[in-house]
């Protein structure tokens, strides 16, 4: 019997209601021991694509948990609930490939269970909150020590919903890749590898050729933004791996005009 | 002596300032053991009505707890402060309704004590800070293990202040309500409860009649907002139980026009 | 060897991506028993002057505790980390002012380390986000009950960066002083402490003048905003001690036009 201390929480439910804090409620009753990390529940209303991102970004750095995951926008129609073993954790959600990017994160999927053992869900089960009444009580049912073998059926790692990986490939001395997000402080997180910029002989100090849609800039590549002059448009290695973009004290996605999913190519400057 | 492992929070705080973190750790001096789950610290100043409809529909998913809830406008005024036991759980907050909805979700009020025993207050107590100074720091006493009875003096509940019940009415073939409140999704959750729409023989699949103000539209009723094309407006019972309006991936309230408290009447389409 | 129950943690980092929840996991890694209180995460990007404000107004109603904050727009460039001692507290951070004013607020800096001992950060060590790498895991060490002399090197607190303190002074029958903050409710904290009202001869229910820019009114000072009429200015001494200027049910801040920063002074009114 594995008993989780911790769980994870992110969801698109936002912060103003009472969502959330039902779902830990339910959590609490069941593994009152299980201490649940809120990831974020700001995600856009059916965001799938940027959960998944934060969720890949942000588990490697949790202990080990069950982890609930929940931008669901197929709520109560026939998307199947899972929960998948993967590097020590489980990971409970819709499978409409949320999960798909930090299942790989923490090594790939090990074990799938389709959620259809109902003895684990609140009764009634509401048709639009499967986050409080079917993924959270069977996440706390796991948390507590219950085998995931027994929440449901077992079902092929191979048939789970996984979302395209972000486009990033090497080619005529370019590295081109897409916007995986944008933060708060409207840095852009490209899907391009740090290592790519090496295999590129792109390294600290040199200039990198920035190509987005028509437009073409050349920018330093530095440690950080931070060592950029006030408003400079900046590439670095972000916490994460990636190359991105920034303004030391601005905001690079506005002013550069790239939202997620716009694409980008870059390239090492032969001037 | 009842201690409680847990205790709930809602405010109209907001999360921008150290307001809600000061009373968590209020709560930590006095009762360090009990968890503290946060409801929400968003609802919108002074909106009580609001702080009561998230109370009423979370405090059922919680566990046995002391809730607090800050939605105050009138601090540092006339308005009595409260803890009300209820269902196995004390409430804490002020006697301005903001508790009332709860209370009767909870099974209706067993026992009513007004705050006036400043022992188990912060010294000194400002003026308009009441959560930190008064309505935490006597809840956390109360989870702790003290008696309800010696938070202050005990005062009747049928004198308890009582948000009017939201209007909900079947006549002449129709069920007559009001937005209850309009969620992140932009779904509409209306004052009538679900077993009001059999009672017009409304089942799922049936077209309903929603007319507010001068307009009048038929929409499906199903069992969920996802089982609606999409931008296809439907109705449907929500995780409440109560029936609300949603479009499929898309905004209802606002394609509507439907604030909280906006009246509807629904009714079978008899075409 | 001290070890904390508790650390706090205030960051800019936002709520909609998972930097906080890396952090909160990186904590859980390596003191499992310490609970973190959040105290906001929504400090406007860089505002480090608002960062140190809200600290200083919390630390002192929360329990002992290791207290991580992390405005830092600097991070990767030659700005120090620091960890100080201050009042049975260790606070971290990047020594750029935004711990001096809640280091003051509990009793002054005791001993400070520059955080130079690689071996209590992950490993690697990114650029950009120290939070999660440097400051957190430090400051988990510490809660954990490593000694704070094994952090690093031993910096005289006379060097330690401190932030000019907010400007009020009192001086031909006036106080003046600056914004300090305005928080949700639109409510306008002057840096001028009540105690200067009093010297003023203002007490409640006097008439106080407010000069700010070219404008001038003249509003009661009340025992508390919700003592005002509707609609309203008034003057209060607000739950930090400090004297506030609000509107009952309205948004002081915006009528006024006051920001952060801006002028005031006040004097009792003569006639």
């Amino acid at each position: 019997m594995t008993v989780y201390n911790y769980m994870s929480f992110l969801t698109d439910y936002g912060l103003e209601d009472g969502f959330v804090a039902a779902c830990h409620g339910v959590a609490a009753r069941i593994a009152p021991t299980a201490k649940v990390i809120d990831i974020t529940h700001l995600v856009q209303p059916g965001d799938v694509r940027k959960g998944a991102a934060v969720m890949a970004q942000t588990v490697g750095f949790l202990p080990p948990a069950v982890h609930v995951a929940v931008v669901d926008p197929g709520v109560g129609t026939a998307r199947r609930a899972i929960a998948v073993a993967a590097g020590g954790s489980i990971l409970v959600g819709p499978d409409n490939g949320l999960l798909s990017w930090a299942i790989s994160a923490l090594g790939g999927p090990e074990m799938a269970i389709q959620l259809t053992n109902g003895e684990m869900w609140l009764n009634p089960v509401s048709a639009t909150f499967h986050g409080r009444d079917i993924f959270m009580p069977v996440a706390a049912h796991l948390a507590a020590g219950a085998e995931l073998s027994t929440a449901g059926e077992q079902i092929a790692v191979a048939d789970l919903v996984a979302l395209p990986a972000p486009t990033s490939r090497l080619h005529d001395g370019e590295a081109e890749g897409e916007v995986m997000s944008v933060d708060r402080f409207g840095n852009v997180q490209l899907s391009i590898p740090a290592s790519d910029a090496g295999r590129l002989g792109i390294g600290i100090g040199s200039a990198v050729v920035v190509r987005c849609g028509r437009r073409q800039l050349t920018v330093p590549y530095l440690d950080t933004f931070a060592a950029g002059a006030p408003g400079e448009i900046v590439a670095f290695t972000d916490s994460a791996g990636l190359i991105s973009l920034a303004i030391n004290a601005g905001d690079a996605a506005q002013q550069l005009g790239l939202p997620p999913g716009a694409h980008v190519r870059l390239s090492a400057s032969v001037n």
